[in-house]
């Protein structure tokens, strides 16, 4: 059998889907700070119109722009790979299968949004786009979409990581991207914490404010998010929409579908397609792996909190440990969120999609038998997924039992070589449930519409 | 029309094309330090018995083994692309193509010879393989093809390279490479050098050196060398025999072929398969570009030099800057050889193969314009095909002339972002013509065995 399952270009998906007309009871929606549920006018001042659209969207289908379609063909469709190598050095009945998303030029599944992003602005005549990044994998995305439509792009990148990480900044600005140490003199909120910390480390809380102050303050100016939001999901769901088709070309069908899960949105865009078939019964299940420093979907509460960190955004219904906790510093800087996606946690709720959590070491073993078999060196997120595949795997070589597993491997490692090293040096470790942590950040969820 | 042209893994080559066969006049034979030719005999210390019959044979054909195939899989066969939105940004008429090899897990066409050599060591019971790396794309490649063979790999990888790029040392070993600055005191050769210089920088003569040393000392322990010789360029025509098979399918066949030329490998690999039609009458321009401050072909003399830069290889006839030559300190750390594959040197005496030098800047130039319009961010050494593919496209756009032209796209350049860094801080300079420097070195050539 083949070792990739490729489809052409004229496969690329017509149309994303939305996992919202499936769902067994509509989405919570988003609350105002007076506890009222938020419009979509609500998000005009820093959204185009096309996105706002499909945020508040229960449309099945929504069909994705020609122009769109046109750029995602610089990757896209990406290969479903048989990874027959692994297969064998876990001596193991079960057939593994993984969608290879680190094939697009930013190295992950992040431009497959950024490009509709992108798009939906061009059209809605913006010239400039605003965002945040931490390890910077968002930030390369939307530099290469905006280079790609014509639009300028700023990113307020956390000082700490454009001090550790010089490589994601220049890759950036190789795309014409505009980096920026956040917290900045810039904007008002930069200013503010400058005035109290001058020789603050920055955090994701603050530089999401930069960005969305800036776009909500200039009308040629939008802001761009890379994960969470139900837009961003609906992008991705074409990882999910190809895969299912190339599994189809060989007659086969996951019984399991994993894939990492930080903000939601690599998940979703693999699982949400598949979710499509077990809507109708049929049996599939679709697990969220995120690691047990931030046990979001494992350890958390179902409840109404802010998506930020120093609570500006609308009050979303999700599973959160509080959005003051501050996760230990693993090396999958993408699944260091304290919620997740509204549509993926809500699913979960409703015990329609399963979550594991897997400690550190586990997953960079994982991810080096994965290189030494595979060959691909895979992103710390995406370890994740391949030490939960494993594990299953192991199962069934243990049962017998010849499972068909399916899952992302959302990005690859090249940029994440520092933390492979540490592993190599013993100097990485798990970190025990922060229990602790977690409770106090709990106890400052906001008091309002957590109905 | 499509941006990516695809082959199905049973279009991978079952064999490689050897040059040799088509060329008119044999190749001029390796010498020994009495000037006499070198037998496959004196081979036998460090390179399998499958590795010489390739080094030494005219059969046009070579058999490619299944087991090689199989591995091959992982990533080949590479993409063909379209730049369609290179040629909208310069305007021109000429249409664009380039072959991905960066899609491979080291991310450079370099593994098409590493599993071929891997697989005719472990054939013949070799258990170890020991090699030399600079900037360490080679050392990752072996490392990789070692991995999957089931052979231990020990790379030599020059002390300043080792120091400065910690991030493709923590890669090799990712795949199970060992690792050692050189020079080392596992070896007499380095252990000299170290009593003489314990502060050494290293250089890529003294790791050949310890690596050939090991190698022959030890029965179980082979050599493999990542470009310059025949049998590695033959493995890489499977990047010129996809390339063609891709353009036929689309009725397109290149006027011109461009890649980049350090050792020579890249450039056998994409353009021989080409040279085959050539021979037989068809027009076509095959083009191997290197930096104006290491002007091999260029500038060179075509003489009998040694390979090394001490003096320990067989003198290989070739295009050469004398082997005591150090070019200025580019970035195209993979185009700083001072000789050329005695292959790609006598067809570019004989006038079959051309030749272009490129400065620096313009090189990194050309590599942001690629990046912005296609996505991709190009290794330093691809930058250089890629600014005479810009030269050449220009030239069609104030002449009308509508050339088809084929470039490889030898490797990314996620592992030299701290090159776009410099280019990005105007640290960037072009270097003079070294013309003393050379001069000088082509002073010191060997003085037998030139005819």
């Amino acid at each position: 059998m083949d070792t990739k399952i490729l489809l052409d270009e004229s496969d690329i998906p017509r149309e994303w889907y939305n996992v919202v007309a499936d769902m067994p009871n509509p989405p919570a929606p988003p609350l105002g700070p007076d506890g009222q549920p938020v419009g979509p006018e609500a998000l005009e001042a820093i959204f185009p119109p096309g996105v706002i659209e499909q945020e508040a969207s229960a449309e099945r289908w929504i069909t994705i722009p020609d122009a769109v379609r046109e750029v995602l063909r610089l990757w896209r469709p990406s290969p479903l790979y048989r990874a027959h190598r692994l297969e064998q050095a876990l001596e193991t009945p079960a057939r593994i299968f993984y969608k290879n998303e680190s094939v697009s030029p930013a190295g992950s599944h992040k431009p497959n949004t950024a490009v509709a992003q992108a798009f939906y602005n061009r059209q809605a005549g913006i010239k400039r786009l605003t965002t945040e990044t931490g390890a910077g994998q968002w930030g390369c995305a939307l530099s290469l979409a905006g280079q790609l439509f014509g639009l300028d792009v700023r990113v307020f990148m956390v000082r700490v990581s454009y001090e550790q990480k010089p490589y994601r900044r220049t890759l950036m600005q190789t795309w014409g991207g505009e980096v920026f140490a956040s917290p900045t003199d810039l904007t008002e909120s930069g200013r503010k914490i400058l005035a109290r910390d001058p020789d603050t480390p920055g955090s994701l809380g603050i530089a999401i404010s930069e960005a969305a102050e800036e776009a909500a303050g200039r009308a040629d100016t939008n802001y761009a998010l890379g994960s969470v939001l139900n837009h961003v999901l609906l992008h991705q769901t074409v990882i999910g929409l190809e895969a299912r088709k190339q599994m189809e070309r060989i007659g086969a069908y996951p019984d399991e579908v994993y894939a990492p899960c930080g903000g939601g949105s690599n998940f979703g865009g693999i699982a949400f397609p598949f979710f499509a078939d077990k809507a109708t019964g049929r049996e599939v299940r679709l697990v969220a792996v995120e690691p047990t420093s931030c046990p979001t979907l494992t350890k958390g509460l179902y409840t109404y909190d802010f998506g930020d960190a120093i609570g500006l955004t609308p009050l979303l219904k999700m599973f959160t440990l509080g959005h003051d906790f501050v996760p230990p510093g693993i090396h999958a800087g993408g699944l260091r969120y304290h919620g997740d996606a509204p549509l993926v946690s809500q699913l979960h709720e409703e015990g329609l999609v399963d979550a594991v959590a897997i400690p550190q070491l586990e997953t960079f073993q994982a991810g080096v038998l994965f290189a030494r078999t595979e060959g691909i060196v895979p992103a710390p997120e995406s370890t994740h997924a391949i030490a939960a595949v494993i594990r299953s795997a192991r199962e069934c070589a243990r049962s017998g039992e010849p499972r068909t597993l399916l899952f992302n491997l959302s990005g690859h490692g090249h940029f994440d070589m520092a933390a492979y090293e540490r592993y190599f040096a013993g100097d990485l470790k798990d970190f025990e449930y922060p229990a602790e942590a977690i409770e106090k950040s709990l106890a400052h969820l906001p008091h309002f519409g957590d109905g």
